[in-house]
């Protein structure tokens, strides 16, 4: 079985992006504000939405099971204030719980968190729980930097974040620390923001102690872990200067990385770095890199192209494609085993 | 001929830190601000700080030439105003100088500029000036945010920046674009500003026509690009879906990348992924990293043993080591030929 650990509904219908457009724009005049209740969106349509796009690619590139959440770059933290991010987390999490419901074979949904710059993050326990308990979420992506570029949350590792790590970790569900739209003309989003999010996260580990305060919870850094891999040399002589533990030992139980690389040369290193228990398969498919390469003729984000081609034997492929989600998500082999798989 | 294009005088004798000090208490209380000439380091002192260390180390490695300026954890733009910076640059620069005097078969300057937050980066060309002219200077080095790591003034494509890159031009010298220590307390400043200021100004490179007005800017972006070539698909990636030229039209003639990668899996991937014409030798050395891998026994910024061990012809090893730094860095050529080397 090959499950894909981050996939987002990056192809919701239409009338999604209109009502949060409605509800931006009711944030200066409450009077246009919508009610949850204007959004329509059939069966139907959620049906072609996914059909024609994520389970088509699914499909052709073989790929079993897609954790689900919703799109990344829409969570958009930094607009209104904890209200309109809860109204519009509420909606997007509904969305991914319903595609899982149509597709129960090959979607499960990890939720948004309604956070909201200066906001305290245990306002977003409510709808996590809801996630969880009513639509079976298996995990949740956290924003580190809910202001969109601005980064001035305290880190990772500062109490301001415990009370959701507290949660996780009654649920035994992981996080993806993935941030949103960058409103900083300096970040590209998906260029840089992404990538400069991942790197930080995985830096704010190291130079703390969070796991030695909880020595259950788990991360997974997305986009193959920002600079960390490239840079191991650096971050082992950094943890080093800092009488840290060896990496394996301080961070290895917790921390996760996806394989969202978009070549090969990347996928080589990343493998070859990163011991593959602490490899997930992923292609954050449909998301910020669409196109053919055209070095090699097929989808950048064909990631399982690239892990096929890396010389490994069979078992770490398979804890790379499965084996390893399953032992991160216990929900997710909750539900899987449920069904038999 | 080995020429590292990447050193800081991360050795200056205590008498430096200890005046900047007083300049930064001299921001509070002006009655005990330092003049400039109440800093006393003698021929003595600093030759003894090279010496012992950045010289000593260099023999050790074979290396001949190290491109030297102001140590960039220091530079912290952040601090005080404009007339703050344009001190402590003066300062700064012209130590590195003395070393260049000192030992000028070993080092050649490289100028830290006296920018400052919010303030017009044309009032860093005086000292650009006096650094070239007088002081012979090869290089600058432009901090994309001098705010440490607030990330408010626009980015590297804002007309904001034109004066320097006219002025550049106009001397033909390259920029590295290195960041200063971060004060806000999300970025490890050698863990994580450093490496997403290189991918960030990277992405900031793809994403605009810089080059398109400026054909002969060179920018040479530290500590092997951040980010930027281990997620090379990814890069290539995003500028086909912004319709940019390919990367090698697009950017490769004017963005270069240095070795400042602390493992041999990451300088492989380096030297696998960029054209070899655009990778500078370097190890910042004394710097982020100054202890012994356990896993190899040798130091970690020693990253001629990485160039070393790549499997690649003689031919391409001398681009990465003397050529592309001459031809990058025309000053350098010229004061090398000028001495017959």
């Amino acid at each position: 079985m090959i499950i894909d650990i981050h996939g987002h509904y990056t192809t919701a219908p239409k009338a999604l992006e209109q009502w949060r457009n409605r509800q931006i724009q009711g944030i200066q005049d409450p009077t246009q504000m919508p009610r949850a209740s204007e959004l329509r969106i059939s069966d139907d349509e959620i049906r072609e939405s996914i059909e024609r796009n994520q389970l088509r690619l699914m499909r052709e590139r073989g790929l079993d099971v897609t954790i689900f959440s919703p799109r990344a770059s829409f969570m958009a933290h930094h607009i209104g204030d904890f209200n309109v991010s809860s109204a519009w987390a509420s909606i997007c999490n509904e969305l991914c719980y319903r595609v899982s419901r149509l597709f129960p074979d090959h979607f499960i949904p990890a939720a948004m968190l309604p956070q909201s710059p200066g906001v305290d993050p245990a306002t977003s326990i409510p709808e996590l729980v809801r996630c969880v308990e009513q639509y079976g979420n298996v995990a949740i992506n956290l924003n580190p930097d809910p202001s969109g570029g601005h980064w001035n949350s305290p880190p990772l590792f500062d109490r301001h974040w415990y009370p959701i790590y507290e949660k996780m970790i009654e649920y035994d569900v992981p996080a993806m620390i993935h941030v949103s739209t960058s409103c900083n003309p300096n970040f590209h989003t998906t260029g840089a923001h992404y990538l400069n999010a991942d790197t930080t996260a995985f830096m704010q580990c190291l130079a703390s102690n969070l796991f030695e305060d909880f020595p259950t919870l788990r991360f997974v850094i997305p986009h193959g872990g920002g600079a960390a891999p490239y840079h191991w040399g650096r971050f082992r002589g950094l943890a080093q200067e800092m009488n840290k533990p060896l990496l394996d030992e301080h961070l290895l139980k917790n921390v996760f990385f996806d394989t969202c690389v978009y070549h090969q040369p990347g996928i080589d290193l990343l493998t070859r770095v990163i011991p593959v228990d602490n490899i997930l398969f992923a292609s954050e498919m449909i998301g910020a890199v669409r196109g053919i390469d055209p070095e090699t003729g097929h989808y950048y984000d064909d990631t399982k192209r690239y892990i096929e081609s890396v010389d490994m034997d069979a078992d770490d492929r398979r804890k790379i494609y499965e084996t390893n989600a399953r032992r991160v998500y216990p929900r997710l082999d909750a539900a899987l085993k449920a069904k038999g798989r």
